[in-house]
């Protein structure tokens, strides 16, 4: 039975990050270049894939360059979250603004992720909408980029992500945790969590931290 | 008849960029490494530009190395924005700080944008005077670097200005809008506003993505 | 005898910059990517350094992977600064945490310099910490990199480091005072301070940057 | 009427760049990460451009994923060179190598430019097929990257290319003539170099480079 | 039974790379910013690790810096290649040298690999010694780095190493081969040789590509 | 009383590299950027150093771009070598090509070293005339860079350069010998090599390395 997303929100992406290296999965936190608009708001969802090659003319007459990413967002189910994998860290292209986050809210959606840049951050912002990207700039895609295919394996900022993988962020970065460990993941991760308080308040008592550390195993 | 700066208070990076690039003018939005020290604070101006170049040695005895940027920012008029082109990014030189920014508010100056380093960043915050850059650090240009020209052709942050180029930037990034286009440019730019508000309302309603963008034409 | 690090509360980073240069020591500020996760805070002690090597295996079974790093922390006098020295910036690593931070804080220590990443940044910035840093990464040092040597000479985001150096940090950066030249470095900076003012109180009279210049000479 | 490419055989690259620049075409050539495998080769030719894409997972069952290039191949002229766009330097992938050559020479192409990677480098050697790349290894595309459109205009290692254009190479670099402008480039290239010839003769001479600057005007 | 390494001679690391992908193993061929100093040689080998840490300071008084690379080189049985792994790419250190090379030749060993630089590049030719490094320089590790630990894993340009693993090298770049798979790798790659034969002499003929690949199913 | 740069020829760059570093000068290597276009040349001479700006507009009207440069090579003595400080490594500009080498030659030059692009590669390696560069490219410095000052102290490729210090290149790279250091550094270097001479025969003889290192001290 898959995780019920909001099971996560008692953990962060540092407790998350060393669960899945304790069993082995060493690279499911991506690259520090990937910073939150917001870093008060944690985001958790369900990953919906999208894959953008880049371009470098304008679109035919008559063309809508927007039509995969437009299809992308019209099928959002709540709990979901965008992944925008566009080869970042780029200069290029912001494949992220007010208007996708305004109509992926209005389908339940709960953040976005992308190795792109992002724009209209003051009104993404105002709306309290879970972002991480790779930069900030005004760039349309138009011209520049374009999405071509959708609910595929991308790599994204170092990560491979598949839609349906549970994606987590917080003000220490993302993490994404692939399905067919969730469930014992997220087990590992709570337990993990009282470790650490544990160890936090011998500390704060002014224990050495070799005595915590042989003790409750954490760092 | 020139536009006047304040017309474009109404407008934002992103719009300024996509109507840039719809007349063709694609490479006038500054790359992302240049962010804003307050991102509440909007900059518009008309740019005065200063040319740096790198030096490995002190100045010798008697000789000024802050000849060509003094004479710069006493012959700011209000509404101009400094734009300082050290072939950025770079590590090595922070060529603004608290007192040029003082002697440049003096003269009615608007604005500072640099692809080098900015210092004395808590002092210029506090004085609310806009300024973009290519990151912070203490390090003076005396011994580093050294103005040697301005009022030319520069590159700053992948973007060509010249003097009397109108330079716009908030929270998205920086845009330049060449003063042979900038009529035209302001004009669409406040048309595609109107646009985008009625997107967003739509999409606000529920409708789908696919519906509004059909019927608006606006992304 | 020594400075008492309070005596550089009245300093900046930019001063103490320029007056390193001054007297030719012109490697003495970290690079700009070094940045406090929270810009209101000074940092201010004396160095104590740990060097990293990167690993790229889980550690032996019953080795404490730690080991250098909590006798470093368990070390810590009251007014000492933990500088850890990773190669970076680098995108593998977050050496320093809460618990690490816990510890520290509970020995007296005033803050940390590092050019890996950091994690936990939330907790960090609610205990009012200093923490300057190459990023934010929730990744664990266990099985990526290990601590290897303590209180040696280390090369930390560009500058040379050794345990008693004098370590300085503000919004504008890190600066490093060699311990030979500190007593003269903060008499020099402390003069330059009121240099500064009277500059400042000029411009801000409307007096031209020339004038001031000439009369003053600090810029 | 257009140039016959091999009126360019007595050019060289650096002529060709000078005279693009004198025309104020300033962004023709190739980015020096671009290295010929064969330096003692001279690559002339019209421009056939194919655009890949990054993708991160394996072709699905029964699709080619190499039927766009192979397309592109099977239809190539006499005269034509191969330019293939892969948002290089790149480390990934390597879309050139031994049986592409082998099924172009059989068409009568006369070269392949790529940002990408190529790989079969002996055997391309052996060929005396000229290429000019973004590096060497042994990557296939397959599950890597995919060639998605051919044709369309491109950027390839920093300057646009669109089918028709003439590309030159030779060991100082690769450029890139638009159509629009080849008769006037080709005329005024070849001008050029008998006054370089001048210059030569009388630098060998001895006479001093001010006054062989002076008279000829060519450095 | 383990591979011999004189198996693979008729190889080459495209055809291994294309193996090793077929097989899902896609990270197995080096960054191209590993280059043979000689390209006409091949390398074949069993791997013995070394893993180096970056040091700042010069060695202690009766220190000797180079004991775990002396031990290293002395333990070397023939037919296995050094590994050296620096974090690389890098501009800091050159760990290989004729020194080293002509001991390692003396015991029989059959090349090197390493991600950090090179010296004494026109001996180690003379000697027709296969090196692939990361680049060339004169810079000894004294005092810059240190070999801290031999025949762990590491990462050399991207690819795990383990002592005891396959390692190819020839113009197209340096592949490993785990030694869990060598069996079934060599053995397909012997296979797609012929295939290849077949598809060139196809091509050679005049027929087009699509009906190569259609008929024979190798790119 | 100095050096005759002739005494360098029985050196190499390792054996001076290793000598400064004895010294305590260990910034006096090249980066490995920076790459011999004949890398069979010996390069010894006295350094006159040139330092560039970017510029990003064409010279005005009558004015004479290159006359900085004009006056530097008019005025080299036999036995110095240009050193081209252009900020490098850098895309941008090509500041040495054919001409300037044959005057170069004429005045009995004997090398160029520059962090920046060599053109006319081809016929520079035909006069057999020492060049070691940041890369090989077509582009002028016409419009984009300007030597505005000579003989003053640079830095080319993380080394600093004053005319008159010894500058040494061979195919491990590009060493500089400030003038102060150069009578031991010179004297040390050719005791270097005689060591070197015995350790590599008893290596080749079998000798343990470890043997052979304690015994006579040299890797």
């Amino acid at each position: 039975m898959p995780i019920k997303p909001n099971a996560l929100q008692p953990l962060n992406a540092a407790v998350l990050s060393d669960t899945l290296d304790s069993l082995g999965l060493m690279q499911q936190a991506m690259k520090p270049f990937m910073r939150p608009l917001d870093d008060s708001l944690q985001l958790i969802g369900r990953a919906r894939t999208g894959l953008y090659m880049p371009v470098y003319a304008p679109p035919a007459k008559g063309e809508n360059p927007y039509d995969v990413e437009i299809a992308l967002v019209d099928d959002l189910a709540p709990g979901e979250v965008v992944v925008l994998a566009c080869d970042g860290p780029t200069e290029r292209i912001a494949p992220w603004g007010e208007l996708l986050a305004t109509a992926s809210v209005a389908r339940g959606a709960t953040g976005c992720v992308t190795d792109g840049l992002v724009r209209d951050v003051k009104q993404i912002r105002e709306m309290r909408f879970p972002v991480f990207c790779g930069g900030i700039g005004p760039l349309d895609t138009k011209g520049r980029a374009r999405m071509v295919d959708r609910d595929v394996r991308v790599m994204c900022a170092g990560v491979a992500v598949r839609s349906g993988d549970l994606v987590f962020g917080d003000v220490d970065g993302v993490v994404v945790i692939p399905q067919e460990a969730e469930q014992e993941v997220v087990r590992l991760a709570l337990e993990k969590i009282s470790g650490e308080n544990q160890s936090r308040d011998a500390l704060q008592r002014g224990e050495k931290l070799a005595d915590v550390f042989r003790r409750i195993g954490i760092l």
